[in-house]
């Protein structure tokens, strides 16, 4: 077990088994090839061919949501898709463009589409030892149920901006006040390609740092997070370097937290697949 | 001009101009076409077939050494490589293991094979107001002369590891005593491959952040650096974004120190172009 097994771990995407999905000239997904054939059956929406998808659909972000929406409400009937999520995520050519469409988080693995979130490492500092502000994840949450996960976590819904995201999500998920996360600054972005059984996830997260002040205790709004515990950077670490107990994705956020504070250093012999491999190319 | 052009003149390494160099079993380096025809001469030492070379030479790592040195000072005698830098690079399968063999320094981008460094930050803070101390290179250095530059930057050349390397950089380049230096901490590492006039620049950047006391100034000691001075961070970038003033590599250490600290922030349309872009996938 070591670091770089929860990066490979996030990064199990092979070209081999899937095809790209083009829309208004661009490439938009990755779709695996079981679902590329699911598709075939709504020929006038999406033209599937040996080694690459089309979205057919033109038109107004609203008109192709629309047409999109009709093909994953029938993926739902022939149970290709998991039930409706109620929450949309935009699909643009690249991020901070105008959206082609908007999309079901449900369907958007099985499409492939680049997803957003924004990821929060809520820290206390003693000198030079850290610990970190854990959450749990509730029992029912669909992915990685009771997972250990960051102070505050959430994708990136249509409209909404990162920042706006985190102030939202914060407020929801561990009550803190927009006062006090607007001392939390953007620190970078990690990336990572993952095969699910739903299709694909082309990952990007946008990674916050926030010193939570002494004096504050997090508490859960919104029934996603069943507890919080402040823990030591260092055995949350070994935690992840032996144990799969964070939420998958969870484990790189921390890891890059460690290396941008000195924790991790150069003399480790996985500092470097570490420090590089939390960002894959976007291409 | 934008940020990106400056992370892409760095990666301007194309693998059509290139084959791998293998030795012992691992592939250690990039050669450029040019460069592995000139190789053919030194059958001994250096198989070249169509799409790869190998390292013929084996046994102990000195041994090797002066095996390749021979080739070496034959090139220099060629005038395919420039005069000696007396300097060695360890080269290794990969960071952190024992050296196969150790190369001049001035050989290294001949056989593209991968070379590690150090990037100081050297950075006041007053709230949200950064500075950084910034030298200019000397007019008779051969790379970049006269270009923008971190406050410490080195090679880390053979048996020392990055944090020797920037003690000994720090002390030899800005006087910086290694007591002070002992509060820099390391925060990440940045990845390139570049075509250059020589070869391929296959490079490693391990990067440290350093608060510089507001009462010490930096001093150049072995005529590396022709003076210093300290920059408000927001005209640095803009100088960054619109001109080649920076040394080609330190454009890159600068936009990540600018990521890290919450300058540049995911609103920014080039934001994912630069947070991504700076790690290159080692392989």
């Amino acid at each position: 077990m070591s670091f770089a097994d929860r990066i490979r771990h996030c990064n199990s995407y092979d070209p081999a088994r899937a095809m790209p999905l083009w829309a208004d000239g661009h490439r938009i997904g990755w779709l695996r090839r079981d679902n590329a054939e699911a598709l075939k059956r709504h020929g006038k929406v999406f033209e599937v061919r040996r080694d690459r998808a089309e979205l057919l659909a033109e038109g107004s972000c609203d008109k192709v949501s629309r047409t999109v929406d009709d093909v994953v409400e029938a993926l739902v009937a022939e149970r290709r898709l998991p039930k409706w999520r109620n929450e949309t995520f935009d699909v643009a050519r690249r991020w901070g463009e105008p959206p082609i469409f908007r999309l079901d988080r449900g369907a958007v693995p099985f499409f492939g589409v680049r997803a957003y979130g924004v990821h929060l490492n809520g820290y206390r500092r003693d000198g030079d030892q850290y610990s970190l502000w854990i959450g749990r994840r509730a029992s029912n949450k669909q992915i990685d149920p009771g997972k250990l996960d960051n102070i505050v976590a959430g994708g990136i819904g249509n409209g909404y901006g990162a920042a706006a995201t985190l102030v939202k999500e914060a407020e929801e998920e561990a009550a803190i006040p927009a006062a006090l996360i607007a001392r939390a600054a953007p620190v970078g972005a990690l990336t990572y390609r993952m095969e699910t059984k739903l299709g694909i996830r082309d990952d990007v997260m946008f990674v916050y740092d926030f010193e939570v002040p002494d004096d504050f205790t997090p508490t859960n709004g919104d029934g996603e997070i069943s507890g919080f515990e402040l823990m030591p950077l260092a055995a949350i670490l070994e935690r992840i370097r032996t144990t799969m107990d964070f939420k998958f994705n969870v484990n790189l956020v921390i890891l890059d937290f460690a290396v941008r504070h000195g924790i991790l250093r150069p003399d480790d012999p996985e500092y470097l697949d570490v420090a590089n491999g939390l960002h894959r190319p976007l291409d």
